[in-house]
């Protein structure tokens, strides 16, 4: 790699992006290709981004923050048309092609063995044969996504949802109808887009949209700029954030203290800006109490019965290969896991995985046998 | 002082000593009498130890820690009776005569001027003129509590019950029955006293005393050795968990994040070692969430209306000099509040106070505004 060269592109200079290697930038050497990836976001440059060995760079995909207070994040943020489009509840993967091969790089910028395979599997050859340099931003989701397991997609497994394009060793990326068009021509799924709406009236529709949302248990929705102007915002729902509640409340000891309030806040905005009668609220209140209350009586009575507090997913996979290396990407990833023997399959096997949280275990076995808190 | 003397009393070297007084070992010199106080547990001494300048020491109130499942931790901590009190919702406060001027002490080890009217004016003057010695451990409760306002107690005002002794120069403390017959003898408060009961069938009893309080709003119990061989544990109603809940989310931006989620999950050990029905879990939920949800509502309605999310207390002095040095002791402490004009009474001043909480304030501001989160 010539970090000359390299830094040029990244508008640094070669003497602050050796600097940054000692604290930010980070070399990843597998899975092939070998990359340094950055590690946090600095001297602008968007956490997650990959400089591949040839020079190439895939920029970080850019966090996309979110409005507690929707009609006046709409007129502050937006002043022509807004676009609205479904936020999946997945894990963000971008996929390019580096030197020929196929990759899918996680949110921090690793190449993730089992999003490859799904990846090639899922995304046509052709689609990198005809734009060596292009960048698919999309979402895994589905009950086989290791990491968010959902069933409320339309797949049995995994499946990669478009949601944006950009280009290697470009910042940009090319908005809403470039993506729906170019998932058109492909033949692959985008994320649904609901229409557009001008900012000032767009806050009815987008709270009608998303309450429906919550109703199928799906988490909400991005408002981007149809020109590609102003950065996207997102936006949830209630039920998507006492399903996070839910979640986070089971292994309590394993999440970071901000995901329980940041979720109970927005419910605080959300009520108040929907304008709820008493009754609404009431049915919220408890909806976030169960959310809470519900999970941890779940997790004690468990552990009271002897078992162990894990968290169970699966994978399916072409080759064995790919499990293996999944797992060795858990690892390094700072997840514990067991593997279970893949079980063969038609055209390939079923892996089941048990995720390990030890804190929240341990935690609530000294509590149960008597601990202090 | 005598550094040498001192550190001996305290049990640490004299070097050691020096070297605390740069990182957890501060000076107060405010108001009179001047002393050092540890900021920290260090070293075997507890946080909120003082030294006064004669060489007296005032050694820090242990921390009770707090069981969150209560029969396998009266199973644990004690082997033969115990002995249950109330234990009360204000601040905690020792206090000591020094050098012939009684001074009430914070949790941290700084002199509270208000805390130390209340004492003098609370306390019998006799009972340091017969004890110099003694140091007396109690809560300071009522809706004149300037930290902790709670109306569910037998005072208009403010209120001081003793729940331990303690002797100058001397780590121990003397328990339930000798606490107890000193109140007696001097006529003054202490916290309810709910009887003894053997450990191993304690459960029963204290689960009825805690959801008999917590009916009455009131927060929990201190259960004891009652001949002190072993350190007290506390446990806690639902309603003060849910009480803390709503006080927290009500200045969500101003509270520590573990805050928070402590309180909830300790709701999901209740629940289930109190072997709830469904019925009863629901109305839990209800509780919880309710605690969540309003106090945000309300803080968000305020802001939306051009309220400032601020918090009223009031004081009562017999001096207007209190007033002012009670101001300058919470702007030590980091609260930024503001003072009304004392209103005079019949025998003394009524102070209004508006405790400032501008993280929260600023931060609800900004995202109805339609700032992101």
């Amino acid at each position: 790699m010539n970090l000359q060269r390299v830094a040029d592109k990244l508008g640094l200079s070669k003497e602050r992006l050796e600097g940054l290697q000692e604290t930010v930038v980070k070399k990843s050497s597998w899975p092939q290709p070998r990359l340094l990836r950055f590690e946090k976001t600095a001297s602008g440059v968007e956490a997650g981004t990959a400089i591949f060995d040839n020079g190439e760079i895939v920029y970080g995909y850019p966090k996309i923050r979110r409005a507690l207070m929707l009609a006046p994040a709409l007129k502050k943020r937006f002043s022509d048309l807004v676009a609205v489009e479904e936020k999946m509840n997945g894990y963000n993967v971008r996929v390019a092609s580096i030197d020929g091969d196929v990759v899918a790089l996680t949110r921090g910028g690793f190449i993730c063995p089992y999003s490859t395979e799904v990846a090639r599997r899922l995304l046509p050859e052709e689609i990198f044969e005809d734009h060596p340099e292009i960048v698919l931003c999309g979402e895994m989701v589905g009950p086989e996504n290791p990491y968010v397991p959902k069933d409320i997609y339309p797949t049995d497994s995994i499946d990669f949802y478009l949601f944006d394009i950009s280009m290697k060793n470009n910042k940009n990326t090319q908005g809403v109808h470039k993506t729906h068009e170019f998932a058109r021509e492909y033949g692959i799924k985008a994320t649904a887009f609901f229409g557009e709406f001008r900012a000032e009236s767009a806050y009815a529709p987008i709270v009608k949209i998303v309450k429906q949302l919550g109703r199928k248990g799906r988490e909400g929705v991005v408002i981007k700029d149809p020109e590609n102007k102003s950065t996207p915002i997102k936006y949830t729902s209630s039920e998507s954030n006492c399903s996070d509640l839910e979640a986070a409340f089971r292994y309590y000891n394993d999440y970071a203290l901000d995901f329980f309030v940041s979720r109970a806040v927005r419910e605080g905005f959300q009520s108040v800006e929907w304008n709820e009668s008493e009754e609404e609220r009431k049915a919220r209140a408890l909806r976030i109490g169960e959310s809470i209350l519900l999970p941890l009586v779940d997790t004690v009575n468990k552990k009271r019965n002897g078992e162990q507090i894990v968290q169970h997913v699966q994978i399916r996979v072409r080759s064995l290969q790919t499990a293996r290396e999944f797992e060795y990407h858990l690892r390094r990833s700072g997840m514990r896991a067991i593997f279970d023997q893949p079980e063969p399959e038609d055209d390939g096997y079923l892996v089941r995985i048990t995720k390990l949280v030890m804190s929240t275990n341990d935690k609530t076995q000294a509590l149960i046998e008597g601990e202090m808190w």
